[in-house]
């Protein structure tokens, strides 16, 4: 029997040990969901040996035995882990944490790990005037870091994202009519997927990167820089710079087409190049390359292998293809050829230079390399990945070729 | 002829006139698009005196004349405002900024704003290094207060949003079908509106207050708590508790209808109610309390009137009503009956307890007075108003009985 909520804990507990913390205070909706299967307005306080106490401002009705998992399996009827009166306190604001902690009998933490790149510099100050006594430390990438390797519930949900994601994709080329605009296109799919279960809301990581359910990118405007940290641009709207901007898809463009997999809470991301009509030789073969690079890479996405080490090994195949000066963008190119997924698109780890994290089995990654052909589009793919033993396994199985819109 | 980008730093300089800063530094989506009328990664300096510089990370080939309004009226072609290669500068990082403003001969700030709410602890204090010798203050709150009275072009564009959700809501009878989810509606009509041009993000102030385009609510699900402060509740999903929940929509029931207008950068809120069969007595009432509120807010939103007076006002109405007990929620009650649209939903001013905030002549605000009653759903009105100087004027007009969709 899987304790779904001990193994997320333990998560957090091993970089607790690993900053040599004594507790950390949560309040992100991502964190909070991550450990305790529900989202509040408020403070989950997890000391590094006892039982999480959990500080509610909102919904007012919550109740403890409303919060955690199922100690049976998921979608299992059963009682939840210690829904515990003692541990569950609807406040109205933080300065009452102190106090509740102390009446608990526990000990004021000498370090305490924060969501430093979460909270606003605000509400820190607040916090750290509750904590007078405590050493306030940024634990942001150590909790993106315990979320990094998923537990076996966690890769469930992100297979089961990937299954209705591709199920969604296959009628892509139903959807297109000739005439229509990328953002026609897109709106169409993003029907497609709402009616079989997508969620709509598309979780980053990070402020300032806004984006609807994904992005339709063709012609000239796949070569849009954008301000984000997404793969590739396009120039969306003014206000939500990303994206399909209403461009016409037109004969001897591509259509490249990634939206976000959140049908459980849990992302997965495809991306899938269409054309219309026939392309050049030179988007065919960075296509192909494109897949062969992926190919190369599901080899070594297993325990053991350095990130940056993938990055640079990517690099270094394009460049032999001579397609380095339009990988990954081409007026602006983004510097990562994978990326985590799970609760929100841009998880750890990363597959970019510096980046000297080891893989572990679990690990999930989108593996995403992309090419932009100036004035006709990006090719290339996208497909999300477990880390093995051996090696990654696909879990978004779907024709990686160029198919040709018009052709149906 | 109207300087937009001008009217919009008198704004911004107004505020750091009454907090007496010699500076602000903006790095806001958000404020970066309201100021500059371009979003990019970076940070844009404005001093109390001079032109505002631009330091950007990202796009890295956007230029300078890309940033700021036009100088003619918008839509018309014409040159924009100061486009001054000497106050554009690509960089990596914030480290960078002082050395740039000491070169164009800006002194430092004594008293430097930045966004408080929205910056990281963590970039804040980075910042905080960047400048050692100034004192540092959140003008967050200040920024809100800048953004609250809208230009005559902002006001065009919530008017342009408003005229597209009206549209849009016009077709919910003929997407109901008898059987329907709450779930279903809301996916037939966010295709409607997606196609009559909205931009589908839905922009929120604040952290963690994730939402995707907006609400449907019917029967129980309308009492259903949530840990945001949207004005009402809804289930939603365990990762975004918000909205409709997949609830069957039964006859005898009400349908709330509360989606985001985001149909050019600027938000317009409006809600509309329908019923499956006749709903009881009480629905009806409150329905029609909700109507004679409104309208009785209208002739108040006027120059000079206090925030919290029509907060206080609303509350003795509806309690005079006997109606008081599931006035904007029921098992947990939203504490405001009004609030700002623009760039995000949750504008200034909020119409709330202790906002001593006096209404002005072009702020916008979407009322909302609105009951829940168990079982059946919520009913009541949302629409949007422009503050005049003898009453506000609504924006959104649309038929505002409840309309029987079986009837049809």
């Amino acid at each position: 029997m899987i304790n779904e909520g001990l193994l997320r804990r333990q998560n957090i507990l091993k970089q607790l040990n690993s900053l040599q913390a004594d507790a950390c205070l949560l309040s992100s909706t991502v964190n909070l969901y991550y450990l305790n299967n529900k989202i509040y307005k408020g403070y989950c306080y997890l000391p590094y040996r006892g039982e999480p106490v959990h500080f509610v401002r909102r919904p007012l009705d919550l109740k403890a035995e409303d919060i955690g998992f199922l100690t049976d399996e998921p979608g299992q009827q059963g009682p939840r882990l210690h829904p515990d009166q003692t541990h569950f306190h609807l406040i109205r604001k933080m300065e009452q944490i102190p106090e509740i902690l102390k009446e608990l009998g526990l000990a004021p933490a000498q370090k305490l790990m924060l969501e430093g790149d979460e909270l606003s510099f605000a509400e820190w100050t607040r916090l750290q005037e509750c904590f007078p006594d405590s050493r306030l430390i940024n634990g942001s990438q150590a909790l993106r870091k315990a979320r990094s390797v998923k537990t076996p519930y966690e890769q469930s949900l992100i297979r089961k994202s990937a299954e209705l994601h591709v199920a969604s994709y296959r009628s892509i080329p139903q959807l297109f009519r000739p005439g229509m605009t990328d953002l026609e296109l897109s709106i169409e799919l993003e029907y497609v997927m709402r009616r079989n279960g997508n969620l709509g809301l598309f979780r980053t990581y990070g402020a300032d990167m806004d984006i609807f359910m994904g992005s339709v990118l063709t012609g000239d405007n796949a070569s849009a820089s954008s301000p984000y940290d997404f793969a590739l641009g396009g120039a969306g709207h003014p206000s939500n710079p990303i994206g399909a901007n209403g461009s016409p898809i037109l004969p001897g463009q591509s259509v490249m087409i990634d939206m976000a997999g959140n049908f459980t809470g849990y992302l997965d991301d495809i991306t899938r190049c269409f054309s219309c009509g026939k392309l050049t030789e030179k988007a065919y073969k960075a296509h192909r390359v494109s897949l062969e690079l992926q190919d190369r890479l599901q080899e070594r996405l297993k325990e053991g292998e350095v990130c940056e080490d993938l990055y640079h090994y990517s690099l270094d195949f394009v460049a032999s293809q001579g397609l380095a000066d339009c990988f990954m963008g081409k007026r602006q190119q983004a510097r990562f050829v994978g990326h985590g997924v799970g609760l929100v698109i841009n998880e750890l780890p990363v597959l970019a230079p510096k980046m000297k994290e080891v893989l572990e089995a679990g690990m999930v990654l989108a593996l995403e390399p992309k090419f932009v052909i100036e004035g006709l589009g990006a090719v290339g793919i996208e497909n999300t990945f477990i880390v093995g033993k051996k090696q990654g396994e696909k879990i978004s199985l779907l024709e990686e070729e160029i198919i040709d819109l018009t052709s149906l």
